[in-house]
């Protein structure tokens, strides 16, 4: 079995927070959406439903996890959840805080241009609050 | 607690296929893609982090048999799982076969116009071979 490596997009676009239950923790940096991205570490997973059950169950369960503390630490309207993998195919789970008052809403945050960078301080409290509570490696 | 009733939005862009595992199974009416919605018949239901454990597990497990039976039913390239809901609050799940000679691939199928409704005869196989595998009630 070849090593886990993480795919260049993600490691491009996101912020890397941590481990968790053995799936990488990663925070899109695009300030317009609060925006998280998780990739279960088993080289070659390219699709939800091919995971094995116990690791089916657990990535779903830290999906659930990190839609609660997205919910609370940003106060979002609501929380959008996908697996899509149509660019990126090794499997990644979106969980994004989503506001009526943002720049996508109501149509989902993929596809849209003009991409917004953190700004330091704002990413290192953003990171800071949700590694808290849910980074345990 | 209200009796369940499905959100009006999803019973027009729909056809209802049954109910399996406390879901109603409906298959969304545009033969651009076989694309199929979960909703928990779960009154009042909005998040899927928000249902209990079981209701969680039960709801999660089905998605992964539909991902699953709707990839071999299409012989999909990709199957995209998303709880979006920002324009119909009831909670539903989309499990959508893509192919990369599709009207929206790379990109998500929300929000694409030009839907095309299915011919009768499409319809009726695909409902066929769908029900035979997934629909218990």
């Amino acid at each position: 079995m070849a090593n886990f490596e993480l795919h260049p997009r993600l490691a491009q676009d996101c912020h890397f927070l941590g481990v968790t239950q053995g799936s990488q923790i990663l925070l899109m940096d695009d300030a317009r959406f609060p925006w998280m991205i998780l990739v279960p570490e088993i080289p070659d997973a390219l699709e939800l439903h091919e995971l094995s059950d116990a690791a089916f169950a657990g990535l779903t369960y830290l999906v659930r996890e990190t839609s609660e503390v997205l919910k609370r630490i940003t106060e979002a309207e609501k929380i959008n959840v996908a697996a899509l993998g149509n660019q990126v195919p090794q499997l990644h789970v979106h969980v994004v805080a989503r506001f009526s008052s943002d720049d996508a809403w109501p149509q989902p945050v993929w596809g849209l241009d003009g991409k917004r960078p953190y700004e330091k301080k704002t990413l290192r409290q953003l990171e800071g609050e949700i590694s808290k509570e849910l980074i345990t490696a």
